[in-house]
């Protein structure tokens, strides 16, 4: 059978037999994580520019966490609103400090949050981020430390103590049995491209099944997640697609491949190699399928999908 | 010899064999076209949001087209400055027109502005507009029936004549000995994720030696080109790379590639397997040789350089 590409109609039942997806991912749990126990809001550098969601978000999760210069963005945030400022904390502020501007660093000392400084510069603010993450949900001797050091940098050694205590514990039993690590992240993908793209490797080094995390990007325009081989079932109310998401995307950026096939997306594909350098890439595309949509790919693939960001926070 | 990365001071000499580079590429050349003649800036459907460097470009580009939306910002750019608006007039608007709104058309169809509609939904506003451009240059009965039309559409087919044009012209011989068309794109990476990246393709579909055009796409964080195989030594004045430009990045978006060397960036690497998966890329890397930088790959990759917009308008 050769490759094909089939318009559909633009609302259109689908069903999926069960033995054709090895994961279902509900998308707005992608935004939303099912349990607020181990969930994280991670706050990049870049301005906030979804006031109407980000509050929300704040309460959805347990943990939030700012790399660097995103303590800016927090602090500029409540700009004229002190008390909000005072009540918006982060858990931690991690990274080389080399954006993180004095007066908001001063701030956020006084105002008891934990800062963290990670001087090397062969790890991003971003990865910086990721290992404290990992460490503070997996080593509680991590936690009773960081509360309790009166010392600089709560004694851990400046220049790569985090990195080096997550390889410490890496190899640990336990915490990969555990639910994984709902985590999403800010201000990650409309700043400078490299730091977009920097993002971007990150989703498909955190998608194996043996990873802690499972990572999405919010922006005011996207969410972006990873779409992993072996079949997925990609589930949503028909009210959350009606209101909340528009145009998407497949995007094999880590070289080309070959969607198996779609089920759901107004224009489906089967049998169908797909790469950058082709220009062959199903872009512009949307949801068909009333309440779900099937995707099945040689290899894992970016996918992104559209959000009405302002009517998000009324639906998560 | 295995892989190498080594840090160099801030400012370095860089003295590089011309036996080692195919390729010269002049830095602030990928924003202002080295000849007026054959060179294009299009605007696409993100908010114009460099309003200090907008106007200097739009008068060091011979065409301005507008894709579809595109049309909308340049409008609104304008607002409240009519005879601006009147006076910053595109050649030509093309599009499948789902997005161009109607007091808009109706502006510039008044205002002796060719538009073409083409609804075709298997090629987007983008590609049409490549091959609008390409015929434009290449083929002077086009611009000549385009002027004189008094027929619908100028008697362009309204679903793909444009596409058809471009593939009946393209056997055609003499263009591709000629000087390739500048063609610089604004509003193509800071939009939705998935029309970011489809303008990712554009750059490695258009970066075959056969191209016609040598594109690049400038923001308000990025100048984003394409670095071919073979050798390229990247040369720009101390002065432009003191005042306009910060960090940058080399990006393997179409798969595993290695970049065999580096010469004046702050780090420089060698024998360097990168990829997307792997998240080893060269990020929040800059430029460290004063007045070049030589980067050799083994398969063509993305290069981002952040560029200070508001300085820029000085500078080119």
């Amino acid at each position: 059978m050769s490759e094909w590409c089939k318009e559909n109609e633009e609302r259109i039942p689908v069903a999926i037999d069960p033995s054709k997806y090895s994961h279902r991912l509900d998308l707005k749990g992608c935004i939303k994580p099912a349990s607020r126990t181990r969930s994280v809001l991670l706050i990049l550098n870049q301005k906030i520019n979804i006031p109407s969601v980000f509050l929300k978000l704040w309460g959805l999760f347990k943990l939030k966490v700012c790399a660097d210069g995103g303590a800016n963005r927090l602090y500029d945030f409540f700009d004229g609103n002190e008390p909000a400022r005072a009540y918006y904390l982060p858990d931690y502020i991690i990274g080389d400090f080399d954006s993180l501007k004095p007066e908001v660093e001063q701030y956020y000392r006084n105002a008891g949050v934990i800062l963290i400084k990670q001087r090397s510069q062969f790890s991003t603010d971003f990865t910086k981020a990721l290992h404290l993450i990992s460490i503070h949900f997996n080593d509680a001797s991590f936690v009773s430390q960081i509360s309790q050091s009166k010392q600089e940098n709560h004694s851990i050694e400046i220049n790569s103590g985090i990195h080096d205590w997550y390889y410490r514990i890496l190899g640990s039993s336990g915490h990969r049995e555990s639910e994984k690590i709902s985590l999403l992240a800010i201000g990650a993908i409309d700043g400078r491209f490299d730091q977009t793209m920097h993002s971007i490797t990150q989703l498909y080094k955190l998608s194996s099944s043996a990873s802690q995390f499972r990572l999405s990007y919010l922006s005011a325009t996207d969410l972006i997640f990873f779409v992993p081989s072996g079949g997925v079932l990609l589930e949503y109310t028909a009210d959350f697609r009606e209101k909340c998401i528009g145009n998407c995307g497949l995007l094999p950026l880590n070289g080309p491949t070959e969607i198996y096939e779609t089920a759901g997306l107004k224009w489906d594909v089967g049998l169908w190699e797909t790469s950058v350098a082709s220009g062959k890439l199903s872009s512009s595309n949307r949801f068909a399928g009333i309440d779900k949509c099937y995707i099945n790919v040689k290899d894992g693939i970016v996918m992104n999908v559209e959000v009405y960001i302002d009517r998000l926070a009324e639906y998560i």
